[in-house]
């Protein structure tokens, strides 16, 4: 259960640069590779020969070649040759409508006319030089709502991030959820708190004392498919928190895209961009790695939920006040599901 | 198919005393702690906020603590609070009734009014001075009656445990099998044989020699719902066998209790108990060591047996005298799960 | 969907002169070992006592011993003894026809009165002191029709193997399939091309130049269930190709015979049987190990064909002439699969 008219990121632009690459976006087996000029290409991955998958050949001169027996595939699924045969009437692949944009290539696994890429997500602070950006994939295997939960939801912090990220005081402050048409957004604003070890990190490296109280806060934004973009910081107490001057905080965004496999597994792009020391290169790589190592603790949780939700199918969950951001976002997708599907009824009907 | 009414060992008091245990008993998904007062405790393996299994949580001062939000889940399977939720509401998580006893933790995996700790099944040996004992763990993916048939037929020790305890006089000396209520006993003596390797072991462990004749005896019983307990020895020849005066024999009990997880793989508690130098703790782990190694040779045909089996589904085994306490088994078996079945459908009904 | 009544490779004769082996055939799980005089024998790898895998036990003079419970099964699948049992009235297992011929051991799967040795493949080059072979053997995971396509079309040679023995030239030079009965025959004829590496090391093992024209040659004969034998070779250019007299080429057999283990599954027994220098282990050896670099370069490729072929199971492939000669033998395979279940009908009348 997923919308498949959505722009979903499928792989990062050096995924494709040596060589094809083959995944599974949406239930969608796709192959993505680069043309002659460079630009993303997003196929099938099934020769219309004998099958096999695209993904395992190679690309020459931006034809897509077929590592078994040399079919060379046009970008627009159509083979444009194949040694000692005419190709004419070979029966086209399907092409998906892809972008290369904000250091992501983006696919559309839907419907190819309903294709807009102006409705990709904006992310201001890819290619501009006063922000940084470093990030990472992790294949997990669960619901990609259960993420969307799990990020709409950071009280879970105290408990699975325990010693990086997570404090008692996320708990002990409410959070607000908001719903806007499709965005959802849920904010925590906690005052006079001591910044936990990773906030001490990027405090030292916004050049910042690490060890008096700040105000910290959290806003999530929820955006369809299933983009959550964090705001997270810290400001020294009383400046004004998330409104202090820069000088006093560090503040940065926490990114995420979820592009689901299958209906129980999803290509989690993560990572964290930021607006302080942006041509620190060593302190991207040192944010990038805690980072890494915090989102890999929520693995587990996230993998084995999924094998008790599969185990008791008919058991009802809570939806508690924390919990509200991950609700809404599941109104906002069942809302965007049945209208695709009310639509696809329309066009056949 | 096995009776749910019924106390089966669920693991050893070692491994709750540091953290919660997941484990399936009977195709119940359950977590194991101790509460404030070290009590033993069994839930459903599922945190009624958002499914996550609590055994990947913590025990704080006797409450087991949901590792994802910090959800703090009472002995009774009722939530006692939760950070800024009111928690009254909150569905409840079936309790299993629990028993920590013979240095194992028994659990009822069935209705919880039937459960009743007199009828856990009675050790003489454990909390004994004069006896000693060690064992394992082992899980292995088969029917828990193909166990039950391996453990009442012994006959397996010639060719399968051929240089361990295994001797040709087992396979040419009848047994005797008898059947008394719920209660399946066979018996074999082999009288004035030389002992094989294991038994040398022993009888050198109780300062006898280990190079004469003796009579050897095997004595399997078998009770519900998988408890198979095995009086093992071997005299001195001439001397009285299975009667004789403790100081011209090596005897001891095979402790066999096993847990099915589900209807195919099980959770295999082999041990052994004796009554002689049971202060000698290195006798114990080399016999423990031995037995192990031994026990080990049962696994893969135990699961290879149990795959032939899946495959030919409809082909019949054969019912020989040796598979007598087996069968007899089986049959004590059909009969209380054909109770089991009827009681629940009268309260039903 | 393969044929039964065929003789098919089950294992070679090393594989069975120490122990029994386990192999499944066509579906039937089966046990292959020796008897007192040596010979091959195949039965179901079923206990009839209990349902062990008799392929765990041991063979002691002859008789295979269950390592279960030692019961003694004989070569025609009737019980020969069992320990203090009378065994007359034992169901018996089936036994399978089996024949050790030309370095393999060769199993019926089918009807057994149907099984005439005589029909056993032809192999001039065993046993004959003017020819050498070596060979191995791969598990894949594919239906053995993608292996009989493989193994017709060899223009796959110039992507999956372009290091070794693939050039640009057998892409370029068209094909000939011709049928003739059930054998099917594809051949092509490269004059004048430089050879490729796998080729200089014959000539070189021949005493030949290697870095001369020659003419190349590849002549793929498929005969029912699943053998292919490949005709291949190189003659110094212009002195008659395939015709040319032994010291000027360098020429062999590709034997291949594809063993259905289930109907997504393969044993695939491959190796090359050369006439030149047939002494010459080292020549062997090294042959052997290069052909085994470059059949494992297709592994990959038909596996993930195969899962490609089940996630879309209602596409049609291409048949184009390059791919005659596979279609030609499954058409073969179609007509004898076919008849083999007319006939079975015919005989439950």
């Amino acid at each position: 259960m997923f919308p498949k008219n959505a722009w979903y990121v499928a792989c990062t632009p050096a995924e494709i640069d040596d060589k094809p690459l083959g995944r599974k976006v949406c239930n969608e087996a796709i192959v993505f590779y680069r043309d002659a000029d460079g630009a993303a290409v997003a196929l099938e991955d099934f020769c219309p020969h004998r099958g096999a998958p695209l993904s395992l050949g190679r690309v020459i001169e931006g034809k897509l070649v077929c590592g078994y027996h040399g079919l060379e595939m046009g970008c627009d699924g159509r083979t444009v040759a194949m040694p000692g045969q005419r190709v004419r009437g070979f029966p086209a692949i399907r092409a998906y409508p892809v972008v290369e944009r904000h250091g992501f290539v983006w696919v559309w696994p839907g419907e190819a006319a309903l294709a807009d890429p102006a409705t990709i997500h904006a992310c201001d602070w890819a290619d501009n030089p006063d922000w940084a950006y470093g990030g990472g994939l992790f294949h997990i295997h669960c619901d990609y709502r259960l993420m969307i939960d799990n990020l709409m939801d950071l009280s879970h912090e105290t408990y699975v991030h325990a010693t990086s990220i997570g404090q008692k005081e996320i708990d002990e402050t409410p959070t607000t959820t908001r719903t806007d048409g499709d965005a959802v957004t849920t904010s925590r604003f906690m005052d006079g708190v001591m910044p936990p070890p990773f906030w001490r990190l990027a405090l030292r490296g916004n050049h910042l004392p690490d060890d008096q109280p700040v105000d910290r806060w959290q806003i999530c934004h929820f955006s369809p498919p299933s983009h959550v973009l964090i705001e997270v910081g810290v400001a020294l107490a009383g400046q004004g928190g998330y409104h202090a001057a820069p000088e006093v905080k560090a503040s940065s965004i926490v990114v995420d895209f979820i592009t689901p496999e299958t209906e129980t597994s999803i290509w989690y792009f993560w990572g964290m961009a930021r607006n302080f020391n942006p041509r620190d290169k060593a302190l991207t790589a040192s944010i990038r790695e805690g980072q890494g190592r915090i989102f890999s603790e929520d693995l587990e949780m996230l993998e084995r939920q999924q094998r008790n939700l599969r185990a008791w199918p008919d058991r009802t969950l809570l939806k508690l006040n924390i919990d509200a951001g991950g609700v809404q976002a599941r109104k906002v997708l069942d809302r965007l599901v049945a209208q695709e599907r009310a639509g696809a009824a329309a066009l056949q009907g």
